[in-house]
């Protein structure tokens, strides 16, 4: 008999983990303290939408459920500006081909849920973890029950009540950090069944401090986040009337006010939500560990939450097998392999907000762009961009940070150049030389 | 009437709180998840010793209590270092006459919490606080009581449950992180009925990554404590026998072995300890708010742990007076004052443990100690050393900081010249440029 595994929550990450886990003939269970979202109609909610992107992709196939899924994404190949005058401008997030996927995050947890009851796991929803007891593998929840296990994985999100417990134990690190900003989402509707914007790009109204964007949804509305700080002026702190509300909306995003007609109304029933980055070391504690959220929430301006936790589950599997399933073994050496990713991928979340509410509608950011395709076009498999490691590629988050950090001192010479005098060999040679130097 | 004002948590800063507040015309009351320590006997257990400083006499002597305490104190003047051939070198805290202040600490938390309750102040031990509600300010105790305040100010330590509650609470950030190293203390007995070292000094054992101290107590014992990584080689993790033990201090701490007989019996007796620093922001929320450890738990090196607190109760009630007792003010008016201080001296306190364990013994740490101890023999106004803006004097810690950093720049420019070299007016000069160009 194979060992007993239990997953506490039924999200994303969970549901994938258990697909795979089942699969490789482990006893698997998820442990869920919501109702199941196929019966309480969660994806009948707001849309909330992730772009999908190549970390993601790859465990879903390794776990068979992506031809599942393709149907229900959207490309997106990538930002499309919106100025305040209403013009647009498009920016590719990486070569002609590449491109991330918004998908509903309901529907893919529905998916992702009915995949692992299908392999066989067992999903028990309505179980609160209550307690755990990390000396004796055995879980707790608030009716009663009790459970051994030979494992117990936590992929239980951002407020994780398995890192809560690890928390009062000995030596844990641990930090939850919030931003200045919030978010509020807003729906565009459809028109006589048509989108009402390009559906094949992420819009982006980038304003300074803050910004709006807009993902397409499967049912042909846009989801739009309006990333806003909390106090100051404009915030969320002076927006108290429907009317402050129309002339801000009338100000910076004119075009989008004009295709959400009822734009205040929404804005006063769609609450205002926080953003937290946490970090936390170790993972793992005797035959417990946390994966996704749980181990590293992030900020979404990466678009990486979701893939960074697809690909935790890849990477845990992948050394799972490699170390014969002993998970004394497996457990800190992925805790203490992954960390520093977890850890890059977090400070280029934070770092893309920037980027994204202000530096793309920048001239220099834009001269910074022309140059580096064209660095690529020249030498495509020696320069890969910041972006297109990130999103396009397996390096691992803390080289991609590492090279993107020598790429920009690189840029950072050449740009003093004129145009006409940069020698793109010396681009390359330079760059070589300074990974070198690393 | 006047507001009734519940702090929870009789330690030190809790109890000269509360002395404060009562004598101020406040209807105050202290809550205490432990035993009454009077009765408990506390204080017959495990001596441990905190070195009492200006910061945390002032407040004392604000409440009239400092006459009480001053029989118990036991002056420190200076470094007692000890080489490995258990050679002596002296190094003076300050200037002549200044000193810190070796207690007990259970005894001199007996000595407020009896001025407490000599102030009018109800101790109420055994009450363990189980939840509180931030809105309606009621504290839940886990006996089944509740009580509403006007005021409730959390004085419980780096573990603080008010501070827990904070943190589930949105928008509340929080840091939690140990340090590689752990502490186990250990006794030295006294011989025919004195002290077995000179008491009037701290006593160190620097030995680069880690360090054996002594500080005395009033019944002519020291206690010892070794601060020692966890894992590497040496560690707590590489001494496993009592032969380990004792070849390990026969290596590196002979003279001490010496006075320490049944060294091995209380190295695995006594608990391993590990060391924590607690950052949170903000450290209020309506009527409730955090002081002390609560708010700052930092490492002990900087001998600054309790004398912060004690200094948070002084600025605290001289900002409350300042704002006529108006609560909505005076506590976001705190924080935000405050946190830039606590933040500096948990940075100082990480920081001396280096300086602690390995260059008090280095010749550049004793070249740049005479330097310094010349520079602020004639400029003794403008050169303040840091180490006596932190203990001596009430210059808030960032500033204290912000200053080290910068006398560090200058000494580092004049350590290269020869010591006939130099010319002090110009030291001055160049600090007096540097604190202007800032």
């Amino acid at each position: 008999m194979k060992d007993k595994i239990s997953i506490i929550g039924a999200g994303l990450v969970g549901s994938l983990l258990a697909v795979i886990l089942k699969q490789k003939g482990f006893d698997v269970q998820i442990f869920e303290k919501r109702k199941d979202p196929r019966k309480s109609g969660a994806a009948g909610g707001r849309s909330i939408n992730l772009a999908l992107s190549h970390r993601g992709i790859r465990p879903l196939r390794v776990a068979g459920v992506y031809e599942k899924i393709e149907p229900y994404l959207i490309p997106m190949h990538g930002r499309m500006m919106h100025d305040q005058a209403g013009e647009l401008t498009f920016q590719p997030y990486g070569k002609e081909g590449q491109f991330i996927n918004s998908v509903s995050r309901a529907q893919l947890n529905e998916l992702l849920i009915e995949s692992a009851e299908e392999a066989g796991v067992e999903v028990f929803f309505d179980h609160k973890c209550g307690d755990i007891n990390f000396d004796s593998n055995m879980l707790h929840f608030e009716h009663g029950k009790e459970m051994k296990s030979d494992l117990i994985i936590g992929t239980d999100g951002a407020f994780s009540a398995i890192r809560k417990k690890l928390q009062f134990t000995d030596r844990f690190n641990f930090s939850q950090h919030y931003i200045e900003h919030g978010y509020k989402e807003l729906e565009i509707q459809p028109k006589e069944n048509t989108f009402r914007l390009e559906p094949n790009y992420l819009h982006i109204w980038p304003r300074g401090n803050f910004m709006l964007i807009a993902l397409p949804n499967a049912d042909k509305t846009f989801t739009c986040t309006l990333f806003f700080p909390f106090e100051g002026n404009p915030s969320f702190s002076t927006l108290k009337t429907k009317a402050d509300v129309e002339a801000f909306f009338e100000q910076y995003f004119k075009d989008a006010l004009e295709l959400i007609p009822d734009l205040s109304e929404q804005f006063f029933t769609n609450p205002t939500s926080s953003l937290v980055t946490t970090k936390c070391e170790p993972w793992h504690k005797n035959r417990s560990i946390l994966l996704g959220d749980a181990a590293h929430a992030i900020v979404p301006f990466y678009g990486q939450g979701m893939n960074s936790g697809f690909e935790d589950v890849r990477l845990f599997v992948e050394l799972a097998e490699e170390l014969d399933w002993n998970w004394d073994k497996i457990l800190p050496l992925y805790s203490s392999r992954r960390k520093k990713d977890a850890d890059a991928i977090s400070e280029l979340a934070l770092h893309n907000f920037i980027e994204m509410r202000d530096h793309v509608a920048d001239p220099d950011f834009l001269r910074r762009k022309k140059l580096e395709s064209q660095i690529q076009e020249k030498y495509p498999k020696e320069w890969i961009p910041l972006y297109s490691m990130v999103t396009f590629s397996d390096i691992p988050y803390s080289e991609a940070l590492k090279l993107g950090k020598l790429q920009k001192k690189v840029m950072d010479e050449f740009l003093e150049l004129k145009e006409s005098e940069v020698n793109y060999d010396q681009v390359i040679q330079r760059f070589n030389a300074l990974k070198k130097g690393d």
